[in-house]
């Protein structure tokens, strides 16, 4: 069989590690640095907490992979839907731009459970993260954009990548990775209606693309057989869920262009979209030194997707649904200029904030989204309370693969994120960071913290 | 709020049983003993049994729902997994004409198990079992035939279904049964795709919708919030995979119109779309005392659902893919005048059926794919070897609403399918019998054999 899914499945079961140039390994212990102090940051939200009260009511009660909310043992599934679920919780994960996809919340988790469970040693765990990563951006870029305005990137191609993942862990050879994608793309579901009530279903994207594709992975390895051209048949996820997919970007470049490089870290404790014009903003009131109550007015230009997706949230009534709001993610720049996780707790209760917010909108550019989703360009116009017109432009925005944050910004980043309200100690967080900088040569991974 | 959702939600959650008809329990007593009978002959299948494996590996080692496949304790959810994939398996439960869906097998299952694991009476499982086919059936003619098309309706209304049912046992108000079709929602899946490898997906469409619903009607209990339109809104279910959608089909005779006494039985072992030419075959057959080797060929008149479905399927491997074709349906009944579970365990190493099943075509017919889904009509044209054409018309297939089968032949069903490869014993499903007919009167629901 030559056909895109199943050169994809080819692909990704004979990687070898050999093969994978050292930046791309060396990048990938940098995502999972990031993914584990994620994990920690999140580990007390109340929809993670919510997941987490369902494993242990379904789960069982001890097992051989790490619920790193709880901070126990149980089984590989349970371990990843859990983690998961904690991953996305505080936005602080990454993202790959041209897929507008979160690889590292639904990749790692089902493989750091995995790799646990099966006692593989830490290059397993980062060949499967690579696995996870090439397959799973590719397959987002193939879903299209018009998959990305009704669906859940993230949870659909997320709960193929999870399959990738954990597929590789098990050792499936090509055509059981095939079965194992078909298995996974009938069960990919995740809709964005839910931002429209602010509801708790992301996290329970992140989970279930991580605990399903786990599922298709390990029946593919007990010999459960799943669709062949699960992503391209006539009656697959392009023709269920798609009007512009292009099956070439299944395969585009496999094993010369590296997608897992392509991904950037969060800056900003927000979505994505807002970080463009996050850092046009934030470049602006720095050069001409204003402050929150200098300005009258914001527009953000944006691409399309940028309007989909933070359009609906006009009236933002909790911390997780603020993330998703223009106006708050602008309001806290102008205040402090900084939008981490302690600016957003205070955002809803500041009347500054919420004050300004009916100040900001978005406005449609086409040269942004002509650039989208291949460039995330940034563009503010404020008007000041003194009558200036004043513009910023940013063509790339920080943490970005061409404005990427060094090792010692990482580990910074990891020290806030693990510490965030009171996760886990500065000590344990610096053993997590020597833990993970040494993975590659590690026989077993084991439990992190 | 008002919206269909809402309404829909509402009325589940507060359906009193005191207002269901008799004849609606009476009914529902008689599909849950289909649907016991058809978990037993289906748990010796490959697809079962790996999804059993899957739960041993990843599920407790016991619990208080009964996995009736391993006949074993476990956690509600893993029980509702492995039973409703093994319900599906020998497709024999029933099915709604006008949703196109089959509501047992992802209705029963997750109501059981959550019966059993709280320890609710049996008239509570009875409403629970009534607050799912009534949502779930008006949620798969809700989305329509465009999404039928491509998605497995009963994958996907059917997580919201498994969402009602369990929500009922829940005890959720119509606040969190809303949040809980949230949750159910934009976890739906189930893609067609499978059908064109004879992949075993559909195990998996019914196993994960009994799971997926459950855990969303868990999550709703425990204050995890979901989309309040997941179905009409503008990034909801209708927006991503439909495109003949109607709200008001949501909450259509809500309290007056009981949809699960719409639903048909099943009386050949196979997909449903093959029932009414099959009929129109036996009627013929029996009629002029054909036999197989009198008949030149075949036309099967058809809706376009039936060859959306059955088309891919033109060269059967395996048992379950036979089941799917129009030329070994009916072949079996030229052969048999018979097409149950015996006789397609034989039909694939049967010369007599290859060779006819080469001579059977489908045709669209503008008055039967007119009348569907709401009738299912089915019409033969006969050519025989001595030069005669024939023809054949049945209005309503044996086991619909208007043909239904009597108590007695209900509980001759459940022994041949009870002790279908050895599963249980004629007087096992003579207790189980028994026991079913007695669940009205049945203060906690035990387990079942």
């Amino acid at each position: 069989m030559t056909h895109p899914s199943a050169e994809l499945a080819r692909y990704v079961s004979e990687l070898d590690i050999e093969s994978i140039p050292q930046p791309v390994l060396r990048r990938a212990e940098e995502l999972l640095l990031d993914t584990l102090a994620s994990i920690l940051a999140g580990s007390h939200g109340r929809p993670v907490l919510s997941i987490a009260a369902y494993a242990r009511a379904m789960g069982p009660a001890e097992g051989p992979a790490q619920d790193m909310a709880a901070r126990r043992g149980t089984s590989p599934v349970f371990a990843a839907m859990v983690n998961a679920a904690a991953t996305h919780m505080v936005e602080q994960d990454d993202v790959h731009n041209g897929s507008v996809f979160h690889p590292a919340a639904v990749v790692f988790p089902p493989a750091i459970a995995t790799a646990q469970a099966l006692g593989r040693s830490g290059r397993d765990l980062l060949a499967a993260t690579v696995a996870g990563y090439e397959a799973g951006i590719r397959i987002g870029e193939f879903l299209g954009r018009t998959h990305y305005t009704i669906f859940h990137t993230t949870g659909t191609a997320g709960t193929l990548a999870a399959a990738v993942a954990t597929g590789r862990l098990l050792g499936l050879d090509p055509a059981q990775m095939l079965h194992a994608l078909g298995s996974a793309g009938t069960q990919a579901a995740g809709l964005w209606e839910f931002l429209r009530d602010g509801a708790d279903s992301k996290q329970l994207h992140t989970a279930k693309a991580a605990a399903d594709g786990m599922m298709a992975a390990w029946l593919a390895r007990d010999g459960f057989t799943g669709a062949s051209r699960i992503l391209e048949g006539p009656q697959g996820m392009a023709a269920g869920m798609s009007r512009d997919a292009d099956p070439a970007r299944l395969t585009d470049g496999l094993g010369t262009r590296w997608a897992l490089l392509e991904t950037s870290f969060k800056y900003h404790a927000s979505c994505r979209h807002t970080h463009p014009a996050a850092d046009a903003l934030l470049a602006l009131v720095t050069e001409h030194d204003l402050h929150i109550e200098d300005i009258g007015d914001v527009v953000a230009h944006v691409h399309q997707g940028a309007i989909d997706v933070l359009g609906p949230v006009v009236d933002p009534v909790s911390v997780h649904q603020s993330k998703f709001c223009m106006g708050v993610v602008l309001g806290l720049i102008a205040r402090h200029r900084r939008a981490g996780l302690p600016e957003f707790d205070e955002a809803l209760s500041d009347p500054a904030i919420a004050d300004f917010r009916q100040r900001v909108s978005m406005r449609l550019d086409p040269e942004i989204d002509a650039a989208y989703p291949r460039r995330w360009i940034g563009k503010v116009t404020v008007r000041t309370r003194d009558g200036r017109s004043l513009e910023s432009r940013v063509d790339t925005p920080k943490g970005d693969p061409d404005n990427t944050l060094s090792r010692a910004e990482i580990e910074d980043k990891a020290l806030r994120l693990g510490c965030y309200q009171g996760a886990a100690t500065q000590e344990e967080v610096a053993r997590l960071i020597a833990q993970v900088w040494g993975l590659a040569d590690c026989e077993r991974v084991g439990w992190f913290l």
